[in-house]
Formats: structure tokens, sequence, C-alpha cells
């Protein structure tokens, strides 16, 4: 803890005078004041978080950290927890809708396996950090200890640092892990305050049947272990997940560094609760990719006060949205830095 | 108008079978059913357009239309009129802001002349397809003749057929035009049926009075020219405008050849009221980029029966905010064709 204190200590708002500054670049433009509506937001955004006037983004970077959770015993999820591996392998592999999209948008994708409940074989393209095998069932007790919770904030830490040595300009977040819905409708409950029915979806896919258990489940789960909503850390141990608590490292470790972190669906949004709730200031970092279906990550983003770019009706995680995301951030950077001035272009002003 | 009239006959709804079909390839692939929401309504679509399993969608070109408005007189618009040609000049050069993201997406821009008001030097990157030096002001008389509107239109065809023989794929639409969304705004209320206040917008960024201004001239220009509301040319000629005759005509054109046309903003949609009046069919090979901040263009997008891809509060034209959608489209048909399927990433289904 001592070590992510310290690291915590060094995220910083960002200078919003820069943004002021980038406006009136943006305002010399060929176009209409204003007429780019969020990408000129975006655009000022990625200046005052990397203090770079011209930011770079090429080197886009979408973590997809993997990890099993105990409570899937109690058929909260559509799909069985084999599935958690398997789509690591087809990640690496480079099957999946983030390999497609990441590909599409020019992104690297890094795999994880934060916490997959069985060894998984090495392989050049998996990063294995794993905290243990699976969370435990949190309707019988913590999903994992106070240590383990740290633990796994450190190592995303320790992931972005290492990574950050090859080059990123720009960080997107991403999950796998059959059950990862539950504890993320239990972390947006518990920090936002709002209900849990309010916070819960269908995940994979479950009906009515397995929605109510799947709601029931969360409550047991909170009741049980009464997370102490100021704690965040208590929060993350006690109802939280392997790869959710890898995602704040990341995002943590992007902010440090004055990294942009664009962040996917609603697991990324229940890890960016958890960062938030430890470092406000962090909210300044991040930028929402796109609003999923899953019906708590509209809270979640509220609460941190965070406006999606997209809304594709996307609920399939992995990072996926935020591939899409980082596109669009890329695009603002470019008409920032690669459009024509009035004066240059010879085009007259507003009359 | 004979040819013109052969031409809209071959226009035919789309085979939604094929939709049927491509949904269960998408169920098929390593994702819970339906979570990559839209995007899999797009691959379905563009299958269903093109009739092809694994659609291309490499050619992407967008069409950047240029013309000029009478109206501009009555001082409609916050810019001069010198900016049209002035801009399509800095479209040759390549520093406006469609030029910056078609070649963020991959794709090629070619810029018409449809009706600019003064004559422009040839270059091998403008395609010189004048109808007339601008249009005549709306509030004294038709913006143009029948037979210049049916021209336009015609225009808009034999330039996209030109560009077909290079390879389309996908199109894209944009326009410029000083003063061209006080036609688009006059199109639109005309065609939805709206009162003129409640699809007229502030265009480049005109004040309170110029808006009244602006709204009382669409109303002249109305109440002066009677248009019918029931033949489309008739209002593409009474209030509309050169460029926005050779959107129409380009919409028609690749739906004549199966190409999907990705709308941009209020100008695009505009012309999009056109060809939907001429053919309802038309509305199946339309996909609407995204929503502009300018007010009329939700109607018109209501009353074609689409749905915008993206809201990032962009008011430029150009081609803009389809450059983006188009990406958009081009990953939902890289989600169908690069995908794993279950069996062959061996993951188990859902339970």
């Amino acid at each position: 803890m001592q070590r992510l204190n310290e690291i915590m200590k060094k995220i910083k708002k960002i200078d919003y005078s820069l943004e002021t500054e980038t406006q009136k670049r943006l305002d010399n433009l060929t176009k209409p004041q204003g007429s780019l509506g969020r990408l000129e937001e975006l655009a000022k955004r990625m200046v005052a978080i990397t203090r770079n006037p011209n930011p770079a983004v090429t080197n886009k970077v979408i973590f997809t950290m993997a990890g099993d959770h105990g409570v899937t015993e109690e058929g909260v999820s559509a799909y069985p927890k084999e599935v958690t591996p398997q789509m690591v392998y087809n990640f690496i592999k480079g099957g999946a809708g983030i390999n497609v999209l990441a590909r599409h948008v020019g992104a690297r994708v890094v795999i994880v396996d934060m916490g997959v409940a069985c060894d998984l074989e090495e392989h050049s393209s998996l990063v294995i950090k794993k905290v243990n095998y699976g969370t435990k069932n949190m309707t019988k007790g913590p999903a994992m200890s106070r240590e383990e919770s740290i633990k796994s904030i450190e190592n995303g830490m320790d992931i972005f640092e290492k990574e950050f040595l090859k080059g990123i300009d720009i960080v997107g977040t991403g999950d796998m892990g059959i059950g990862n819905t539950t504890p993320s409708s239990a972390i947006t409950s518990v920090i936002t305050g709002k209900p849990v029915e309010d916070v819960t979806g269908r995940g994979t896919g479950i009906d009515d049947a397995a929605l109510s258990n799947k709601i029931a489940i969360i409550k047991k789960a909170i009741g049980m272990n009464s997370p102490d909503a100021k704690d965040a850390i208590d929060v993350l141990s006690k109802i939280g997940g392997f790869e959710i608590g890898g995602l704040t490292g990341i995002i943590l470790a992007a902010a440090v560094r004055k990294v942009p972190v664009v962040l996917d669906g609603f697991i990324s949004g229940a890890a960016a609760l958890i960062a938030y709730a430890l470092v406000p200031e962090v909210k300044d970092y991040m930028i929402a990719a796109h609003c999923s279906v899953e019906m708590g990550h509209g809270a979640a983003l509220d609460h941190i006060g965070l406006r999606p770019l997209l809304d594709l009706n996307l609920r399939l995680g992995e990072g996926t949205g935020a591939a899409l995301g980082m596109s669009i951030v890329e695009a603002s950077v470019k008409i920032l830095t690669e459009m024509a001035t009035f004066k240059s272009a010879a085009v007259s002003q507003k009359g």
C-alpha cells in the first residue's frame, strides 16, 4: 500500500489553461469556430493531458485483462467459466473482437492473465501477472484479501510501466472474465450509492429469472461483506475482481505518466470508479469511449462526470469500444495538427 | 428527366433475407449474441446492400460538392461567399477538415464544382461539373430552372459513374457552399412538413438577429415559390442548390450500383430527402453517419427513418462526419469477416 500511496500522490490535475490556448489554435483553422464539436474538445484535452501542443497518437495500446470470479458458482452468467481461458487463447490467436478492432485502428493488444482460474500456457503475447486462481465466491466472504486487492492494482501498474518503456501514447482498457459484470454491478452500486437493481444488467445475455437471481446474489454479497464505500481498496477486495484491480492500476499508472486513458465499457467503468475513489484527479486523464448496454455503466460514468463518445449498443467488453474510441481521439489530434489555418490557406474569416 | 426516370427505376429494395442469414453468421462468432450492437446491424446491412457475403470496404470515396447560393445576398450566412472557392482550393491542397479525416480513415476525396459562382482554376483533383454560376436569390424567384435541377442530379450521377470505374466500395457525401444551410432548411421544412423555425439553425455561426432574419428569408422564399412537396424536382429547383442536387445524384447512382452511401450532415440530409422523395427504396442504401448540431438534421433523418451512428456535435459539413462514419462501417465488416467462430477457436457456447 505504501508504494500505491506514493504513486497516487504523483497524479495531478491537468493544466486547464492549455485547453484555452489550444482552443485559440483550433479557432484559426479553416472551419467555423467550434464546428467540429467534440473532436475539438478531445484535441484540447489531449494537449492538456500530455502537456504537448502536438500530442502523438502513434503508439496505441489496449490492455485486455482477464480474471475469473468465484461468484460464477451462483449461476450469474450465461456462459461457463471455462470460456475465460478459451477466450484468452482466442486473443492470442488474434480471432476475437478486440483483435479485429485493434487492427482496424492500428492499436496493439496486451493480453494479461490477472487471475484466470487455471494455469495458462506461456506465450510471447501473454503477460502472466496472476494474483490468484480466480476470486472467491463473494456471497460467502470477501472475493479477495486486502493484500490481493492492492497487489492487483500494483500488478496493473507494473504492466503499464513495462509497456510504457516500449512506447505508449494512448491507452485503452479492456477486460475478459466470465461473471465479471456481477462484481462490476456490486462496485457500481456501492460507490455510486445506486440500488443494485438500477445498475445490474444481463451481462452476456441472461434471462429474466437469472437476472433476478443475479440481483439477489449481488445484494447478498454486499450484505455479507459490508464494503466500506469510503475505502476503495476495501470495496475492490470484498466485491471486486483481479482484472478490475489490474485495470485500476493501468488507469493510475497512465495518469502518472500523463498518458490519456480511453475507457471501454462497464467493467472498465468499475475499475475507473475505484481509481477515481482513490485519486479524484485521475478523472482528467479519462476519456469514456462509449456507453454500454449494461445499465450500470451510465451510472458509473455519471458518477465520475464523463460523457461517452459513442453509443453503438456495445456490450462485448475486451476493449472493443475503447479501440473505436481511440480512433476518434486520434482523428481529433490530426484535426489540430494537420489542418490549414485561415491565413495559410488564404481563406476569409467570418464577416 | 427521361434518363433520370430510367435510372431511378433500377433502384430496388435490398434483400432483407440476407440480413437474417448474416445474423446467423454473426451469432457463430466468439462473442455473446448481439453484443456488438450497431456494428452487427451495419455488417448485416452491408451484406444486404452489396449482395456480397464478404463486402469489401477498401475503396472509400467521399464526394465533396461545392455550390454557391444567390440567397447569400440576404445576409443568411456568417461568412462571405468568396469562402466557397477559397475552401475548394483548400480541399485541393489537402488542408481542410475533410482532407484530414479522409486521410485518417483511408478514403479519397473527390472535389466537385457543381455551381461555384466563379470560374475555378483547373486542377487534376477538381471535377468541374458546374451547372451555373451559383443559384439565383430564391426570395425573388426560383433558385434554378427545372432543367438545371435535373441537370444537377444527372451531373452527380455522371460523376459517380466515372469514379465507380476506378473502384468504389462505399461512398460518403459532403458539401461546401456558403449559405447552403438556408436551402437545406427550406427543403427540410417543405418535405417533412415541419415549421421553418423548427428546422433552421445557426449554420456556420450567426447570432440571434441573423437567425430571425434567416427564418424570415426562408419563409419568404417558400411563400414566393410555392414548391410542390409532392414533386421533389420542383422543390430542388425552387429552393435548392446545385451541390444538393449533385449529392442527390450521387445517392441515386450509388444505389443503382449497390454501393452503400454514408450520409454526412444537414446538407447531405436535404439531398437525401430529395432522393428519398424521388425513390423511397433508396433509403435502404443510406447510412446516417452522425446527427448534426443543425436542428433540421434530426427532422430529415426521422422523416427518412435513419438513426445516426455518431453524435459528436459536428456541424462542419464537407463530409467530415461521413468520413468517421465510414470507418465504423468498415469496422463492422471486419468483425463479420475476420473474427473467429466458436468452433474454430474452440470456445464453449452459452450454457
